[in-house]
């Protein structure tokens, strides 16, 4: 984040070509989110370096959900994202202290497309 | 929408037994945005028609991207949300008007599950 200019226009990732893996996380955070922004940009530097990482898309309605979908080449990609030990560390947290409620769906994509003003 | 109570707790669609489908759809919108919350009202009282529609989640981050996640029970839910007549003027009304850019993901779950605060 830090090194994107605020005026750069904000672009869903793309549409990939099947197959590929989705993460859907969608969250209701508590009142307590003390560490979360800290861990929250410490998980996207992790993501980064997963072999098979393609991007990230995000969304909050204030006082409402946050979604968060993770793109993902393939099955191992995802595998070894849940296995690292500091995003567990930080999920274990987020049970503990920042969320509320949440739902996680891991999907294979079967079709895809996109579309951008000309 | 309208006869839900604003204190309700907001909570997202609970996480099903696979398998069952997802459609991610993430968009960036536009200026432009006359009509639009009226026909996004018509399609959530469509979508909820559709045999094996279980449910759907929406976030946007004010001014930037919006994620909107439909759950649906098989892929023959979702070939008939998509046939839809009204559905189908009302995309091509948004790519001609009110939105700058989106990309849709169809995936079929494979794993997931939910959390909720004790």
């Amino acid at each position: 984040m830090s090194n994107i200019p605020s005026e750069a226009p904000v672009t869903p990732v793309e549409a990939f070509d099947p197959p590929y893996y989705v993460a859907v996380f969608t969250a209701v955070r508590t009142q307590e989110q003390s560490g979360y922004s800290e861990t929250n940009a410490r998980m996207e530097d992790l993501v980064k370096n997963i072999p098979g990482y393609l991007g990230m898309d995000y969304a909050q309605t204030p006082g409402g959900l946050a979604i968060t979908v993770g793109y993902f080449r393939d099955a191992d990609a995802l595998t070894e994202w849940r296995s690292d030990a500091e995003h567990r560390a930080a999920q274990k947290r987020g049970r503990a202290e920042w969320y509320e409620s949440y739902t996680l769906h891991v999907a294979k994509v079967e079709r895809s497309h996109g579309f951008r003003r000309a």
